[in-house]
């Protein structure tokens, strides 16, 4: 079978809500036997998470409230792409020294991945952080709230076992770094 | 410093849209520094995926099209809660028997992880299913069109070196599956 046999077509978009940050639709599709189907869909600009290991074999973490969900978590450093042309890659560098005391001299992407597709579109960019270097001082946004948390390979091991991740892009991270 | 010194409150929350699969509201918070700002939420049900690997050690993944990203992807099983008290590990059997031609004797819990905590609620469970066994015929859903697609540990190593697992929960799923 190929993949035609599985495509659903646009037959209808009802705009419902257009944020800062997502909109919301309301789309009409007509599936591969004829019927029509309802699916609510969110857009959302995209957004970049780095892996960062410093020369200690540490990875770079940050604490964060996170509204949505109510509870503070543990991820990578992370953001979503300005809307004003910015490649993932320039967001990359400026996320990591936003949230955390280091920089980087170089980026490798590592993986895209969407986070949500089921009904959301945002694409994430995994980079990989090469030759950080410790900072003085933050460039952190004021309105921003990040701890730096530094773990070991080990520490992550026992975080990922514990449960104790509860990010969906860092467990990818974290997991890539251990298979690494 | 403790986690309190994060923590944003709720002040006010407008209800936008309430829908059958996502709630979107634009709440309010009142930062740490004292200052307001507004929150884009997505509520959702949550959901579950299914790591199953067969008795020849092949993982069992669906293609399917998803419409808010207008592409083929290649997952593991998964699919939301149902509304009516369905128990996560309820949710694990079924979608397993209806997007696969397999079932499962026991579930275990994997992760718990929210899959995009900047602005969603959704919180995934991933299970691996214990002791499948391949059925004569899907227990499927009529108007979900999903092929099923058995990789090999190899094949999954490659396929995440291509970037070609585009999907979040697939990726912790298929690379926890390597490290173990």
């Amino acid at each position: 079978m190929s993949d035609s046999c599985l495509v659903e077509i646009l037959k209808e978009s009802r705009p419902v809500f257009s944020g800062a940050v997502v909109k919301l639709s309301v789309d009409t599709v007509e599936l591969p036997n004829g019927k029509q189907a309802t699916r609510e869909v969110v857009r959302h600009c995209g957004a970049v998470c780095v892996l960062a290991v410093n020369a200690d074999d540490k990875v770079v973490l940050v604490k964060q409230f996170r509204h949505p969900v109510g509870d503070v978590l543990l991820e990578i450093p992370a953001g979503k792409m300005d809307m004003d042309g910015e490649s993932p890659e320039q967001c990359a560098y400026r996320e990591l020294a936003e949230e955390t005391p280091y920089t980087a001299q170089s980026m490798r992407l590592i993986q895209k991945f969407y986070t949500a597709p089921g009904f959301c579109d945002e694409l994430m960019y995994l980079y990989e952080a090469m030759g950080i270097t410790e900072n003085s001082e933050l460039e952190t946004d004021e309105d921003e709230f990040v701890q730096t948390v530094l773990l070991s390979r080990q520490e992550v091991r026992q975080a990922i076992q514990d449960r104790s991740i509860q990010d969906a892009k860092t467990l990818i991270a974290l997991q890539n770094w251990l298979l690494n």
